[in-house]
């Protein structure tokens, strides 16, 4: 049952913005329950903010389906903790000095101690995740942890890999993305106690909006705009990780020699004369189309859900992505 | 009640060799509940051996206070999945090239993939833990896994630091490491539905003989025999972990001013100096006193649990301990 007046994405996020509230309460309040020596490092990086993607898509899901209720912003709380844990763990990786504008755990206290900081939050979520008193909750959730850090390793290990297929490159993100949208979408479902086609076709949704907004981030990353982003454009590439239009170009067959002589100069890599080739070649344009129909089939799975305010609030996550894509 | 007869380390070993056999299988069998991509990771770190002592001790529990069953075997694969993890994460911060006369996964593949890969391995011990049908026991496990990388940041923190106290030191050990050798022992007690007065002297069986074993470890690697251990001295202090007999040393206010210029050398200092002044100003003896009245106090703890092969088998774990400690 589609609705016939959509949402925005800030309508949705309002929608929710009490429970998400609390949600941002819980994160910074989780450095308490560490040992005083540890709660400052934690309480650093859980302050930082970020978009909770995550958890509005669970407490959406929990309201497109039922009631929100505290286990829902319970489970918000614990896939965002898992969430903060890799981005800790990815700052190290990528040795990046800042994370939304402040100096990354990393560059404040080094990497000894930063791998262990990511230890501990990631512990700590999934030791939160066992007060649920339905343990297929608690394995959902530490099943999709492992998800993510599978994919991460496969990530990595295959860096300037050329033979990185588009199916290699989409299983990749499906995990290391995807994984934590999936089980936001299916658990706030389950939780709500929904019948199992609909817990499935939440999963499905989630996994595609995952899958949707990880190949948005890497375009973003080639053709964003460095002032508004904050970002420097092309910083995959010189780290090796070929994301969706690169791989569509080498896929296409042109110019598939200076391509490939090009991506292997590791940080040497002209990016600006690369993400021109792509552009012309319409690599970027071929990317976005694969966005922009994974944001119509993760529409589609939605609808045959009961229609309600939560629902259209779901809706609106892949339609502002839709949107973000446009502009690029 | 105290048997008359004693047993040996080994003997004690062989009570259950049968299930660390299956435990030895199922750790080395995990690799294959990871990605095809991760699998190679994995089975390496698994298979690398290792003295498996907190297996022991939970399955030594477990025959203590009734009989050894497939969740008892489940728990000591979990608590040895999570101190590979724990590992893998150290040879990262030591730098560490070998692990058991093999190259250490950083070495081979360097910081990111193992950041990972002990990251999976985490993630996959807790997602096991999920299996437990109590959910006590999941939350027990990542409360003790969370108290490990707790503890290792406080160390990491503390490097170099000359303001530590022997209960700042108390407190790291006893977080790193005799937190999973605590809930080895009440675990196992808790799984054979022991009574709580049983379960609670076995959990603090478990953390006095953690935190023993951690100061014999500490010694070892002051005054151990380098072509026995195949480690090398004093690695400990030039990389500022000032382990009890200099603490206790510091403590004696005897040469402080010497030991504290020695101490802050970094990798310049001198091992065998620092070890000649430890070893005549008794300090190496003090330590060893220590790590034995704890033995004490851990055989203290068990001599209220009904008499069995496998509490006797319990009991030698510390005996030996105590052996080793005279031999150094």
């Amino acid at each position: 049952m589609i609705s016939a007046e959509p949402i925005s994405f800030s309508q949705a996020f309002e929608l929710i913005n009490p429970h998400l509230y609390t949600v941002e309460e819980r994160i910074r309040a989780q450095a308490k329950s560490f040992d005083p020596a540890v709660e400052g490092y934690v309480s650093y990086v859980c302050g930082a903010g970020g978009k909770r993607l995550r958890p509005a898509l669970a407490l959406l899901s929990a309201g497109a389906t039922g009631k929100i209720t505290a286990s829902h912003v319970d489970l918000a709380v614990i896939l965002e903790l898992i969430h903060i844990a890799t981005l800790v763990h990815d700052d190290i990786m990528d040795g990046a000095e800042l994370r939304r504008d402040q100096p990354s755990a990393n560059a404040k206290w080094g990497n000894a101690i930063t791998v262990l900081l990511g230890d501990c939050l990631f512990a700590h979520a999934l030791r939160l995740s066992t007060n649920f008193s339905n343990s297929d909750i608690c394995r959902r959730i530490a099943d999709a942890a492992a998800e993510v850090c599978s994919g991460e390793i496969i990530q990595t290990q295959r860096r300037f890999d050329l033979k990185l297929s588009t199916s290699d490159y989409y299983r990749i993100i499906e995990m290391k993305t995807a994984a934590l949208f999936s089980a936001a979408c299916e658990l706030g479902a389950f939780i709500s106690e929904a019948s199992p086609p609909v817990i499935s076709a939440l999963k499905t949704f989630g996994t595609k909006v995952g899958v949707a907004y990880q190949i948005y981030d890497d375009i973003l990353d080639l053709a964003g705009n460095e002032e508004e982003t904050g970002k420097t454009l092309g910083t995959d590439l010189r780290k090796g990780k070929f994301t969706l239009p690169v791989l569509l170009m080498l896929q296409s067959g042109r110019d598939v020699s200076t391509i490939r002589e090009l991506l292997l100069k590791e940080d040497k890599v002209d990016g600006e004369l690369l993400v021109a080739m792509l552009g012309s070649a319409g690599a970027l344009q071929s990317a976005k189309a694969v966005a922009h129909r994974l944001i119509q089939e993760a529409l589609t799975q939605l609808e045959d859900i009961q229609d309600n305010k939560y629902a259209r609030g779901l809706r609106a996550i892949p339609a502002h992505l839709g949107t973000l894509l446009e502009k690029l």
